[in-house]
């Protein structure tokens, strides 16, 4: 129903592409989010995404599928880390991208430069922890913060802001905008590292940021379920927000559940009861490669079809970005078009469901893209 | 191997249809757990149960499957609300039906009302709560209501008592009965309305009515997993209830687990391991639509063939009834003729279970149907 | 790709078989986790391990496929519980077994006996709890016992350390050793029943034994998720172990993860971010019968391939070894064709794969056997 050529994607959470050459090492430290290869294991092409690597991105570098990992990265380094990203970025047929440039542990890609890389549209999403952390490190005090952070967010020019409250404070989010007073004690109480930085990890900081993006109007992304072992999934199951839901749903402004896995149907339940919560199974996508079409068929169990986005979750690796448009492509594609073959939808159906859930539902939840 | 026609259901769990005619939006608010279709969203019809309202209840109204939403809710109004209701009741095949009278947010019809109206069976399960709220209202004094609560229960021509600790109180329930002298303190405590009317949320108070049903023999139905928002789903997991099902078990009487979404494998174990312990996939089953047959599936994967029941959990409107009918029975009549093609059942097993989950676990659970 | 006959699996948590003839109710009892056919239900023969047992064990006793229960059981009588034993046990395909010979509520065959009857290898996995049990009931003082458990760690033939915290005390272990002196002061504490027997189950003590596998180098295997009814599932849930993990991972001590259902994908994320974490589906690949594949698949999701192992969880039945090898080779090697056939993984890869899972990951993680 739907054609897997020229797709026209909204990814409405990614980072930046590493634009340096990776020898094997660091190429498998940033598959999966695991630290590299377990000295107790093998390699991490033994793996769901790295099955996917070697099938559907050898052929993008001219290779025949799945070649050996070795015969994969010796082309990777041929061609150059500037083309091995620009044929993937452009292969992902990602028309817009919504970058979240707030996490940067290796030299990475801007926004721009991903666009452009892409031949796509780039535009930022702003991190709350770290907008505060950039004024506190600028020496902003702690009572001047609220209205600078206000402020910030009415002007940005990002197009929503990201909390990750999951990997500081959880997602028990209060169910108020936390006090002013408390707020400015809550951030007197912040200590810069010896190297003058600092990592907000207040739940009256982390709970004011979520409010102040609401305040502003700005779609509010959260960090849940599925990321790195700095987060403890336990405490990132998407229903420990519903109390924080059921208190922002009346102010009307888009907030968006982020991967989910392996809690994407209490995210599609989520999605359901609320007027403004919507969720995507990034990050999950590229991981489970040939296993994904289980995990996207759970998502759109109860997820109405206007609530369910695409994302990459991509990050570093250019391989990630059309991994992740591609198998979340044909595995809704494959799901729909079953459907059609069963009776159970028209073709003029498939093709409106595959529309919104690939770019028309950020459009219209991101309003200034 | 199980004939589609024919079918003759004990639905175990649902309520009353709403006796008049709707427009859209008030179609759209009935349709699943949301209150309606969201300002940030489309449709309701952009989900599974739309597709599935489409595809399977517009030809009981004479229609082409996947007419357009306005199509159908025009034949709908044409039709009248009494015809449709009568051929939905019909068409679901339904021969027995365990309603739960206790949830009128909006006019809908009693019992006896929609057993006519489908040509069937019907008994009413008392719901605890409604029942102390109502005595209450009536002026029962505290230190009265446990003996007329328990009187009420013994003389009830209800077959089954249903518990929305869920909603009130949360699952954890008492792991003995609650002493009477605390239970009198606790209804002294609940204050009414300035209308007039009770809301029993106080957890001696809805521990106490669980056991009270308990002690008068009457099988427990328990509201469970999914369900509206004014719940919160995270406690809404089953295995809350373990130490309660513990310490219940002894009794010999039937704990049902209601719905159970997303949480339906959990409720497989308890099912599983606790001899009185029964469960059911209701709401869930239309909600999902085409993608029903791997809630069914995981349902099966541990609870006994003896333990699984059907029910609708349909509310308000009659489609609701056919498509949780026609999904649960198809999915289940799939699962076991493929078992079959595949050799790992007899036809006579298929046949087997498939009357022990349709029909005859019911029979056995609710002694007086 | 990997054949069916011919396989030599690395079975690596099992127990022991009982060693006599069964009557219906005693073989139903030993069937699933529940302790028997419940008296409000039907025979235990009706559910998934029902079927997979008439289906898959009739014909390793002369048997069409899907005989009678009774048939079936009569049969079994017939041959004696030595030759049945003994058949299921070879026709497993089982070359190692590492059994855990902790729990015997029945008179169950040690490892060497079970090792003889299934014509290969066996090793035994130490009961952590049982090992500090014994070491009372030999009147062993409180300030004796963590020098004399650590040297028994040191010197045990066994292959890896069993912790049953899950059912003792919860898997929240603490991040670090636990004192001396508290552990000496929880040790004390540990009173005899009257029959002169210990049951541990002090939060401090189950710590501190895990501990001791840690620094013992013992590879550790935690009870986790399914299992009878004396755990409360919903403290089975690996992401309690988070903590204990991160504080564990740099010590390069194998920690093994057993059974999860139904929380393996939270199992599989903690073995793809974890160095020193692994799992396995025991008990549920049988439990779940023909079902067993979406299990096997959704543990595949995001476990890298070296991470996964098998097990069977058997005990008491000869029945349950062959079954789970049976259905879970059959569930991987299905899988891993389709990926073949889909043009997905190549034929190597599929054979790779299934050697790792099968045997290697145990080979490498158990560096004794």
């Amino acid at each position: 129903m739907t054609s897997a050529t020229g797709r026209h994607l909204v990814d409405h959470h990614c980072h930046g592409v590493v634009l340096r050459d990776l020898d094997r090492t660091e190429f498998e430290r940033l598959l999966n989010e695991s630290g590299g290869p377990s000295p107790l294991g093998t390699s991490l092409f033994d793996s769901m995404i790295g099955l996917a690597v070697r099938r559907w991105c050898a052929p993008v570098l001219d290779l025949d599928p799945l070649v050996t990992a070795d015969d994969y990265l010796a082309r990777r380094r041929d061609l150059g880390f500037t083309e091995v990203a620009g044929r993937f970025l452009r292969e992902s047929g990602t028309e817009c991208f919504l970058v979240d440039t707030g996490y940067s542990p290796d030299a990475i890609s801007g926004s721009a430069e991903l666009a452009r890389l892409a031949g796509g549209r780039a535009h930022e999403i702003i991190r709350l922890e770290g907008l505060v952390e950039d004024l506190l490190v600028a020496g902003v005090g702690a009572h001047e913060l609220p209205e600078r952070v206000a402020r910030a967010l009415e002007e940005t020019t990002a197009v929503g802001a990201k909390s990750i409250a999951a990997y500081r404070t959880g997602l028990e989010l209060p169910t108020a905008e936390p006090d002013a007073g408390d707020v400015a004690r809550a951030l007197d109480e912040c200590e810069p590292t010896s190297a003058g930085a600092y990592r907000v990890a207040h739940p009256v900081v982390t709970g004011w940021l979520a409010w102040a993006a609401i305040n502003a109007g700005l779609p509010l992304q959260l960090h849940v379920g599925y990321g790195d072992k700095d987060a403890n999934l336990r405490e990132g199951d998407p229903l420990l927000l519903t109390r924080f839901l059921r208190a922002t749903e009346e102010h009307g402004v888009p907030v968006l559940l982020l991967h989910n896995y392996p809690f994407h149907r209490n995210a599609g339940y989520l999605a359901q009861v609320f007027d403004h919560v919507f969720m995507d199974v990034g990050l999950a996508t590229h991981n489970t490669g040939a296993l994904s079409a289980a995990v996207i068929r759970e998502s759109l169990e109860l997820t109405p079809f206007a609530k369910l986005l695409y994302s990459s979750d991509a990050f570093g690796l250019p391989e990630l970005y059309h991994l992740a448009a591609l198998l979340f492509t044909r595995g809704l594609t494959t799901l729909l078009d079953t459907l059609v073959d069963r009776g159970e939808a028209a073709p003029a159906d498939a093709d409106r469901i595959s529309a919104l859930i690939l770019r028309e539902n950020a459009q219209r939840v991101y309003s200034k893209i």
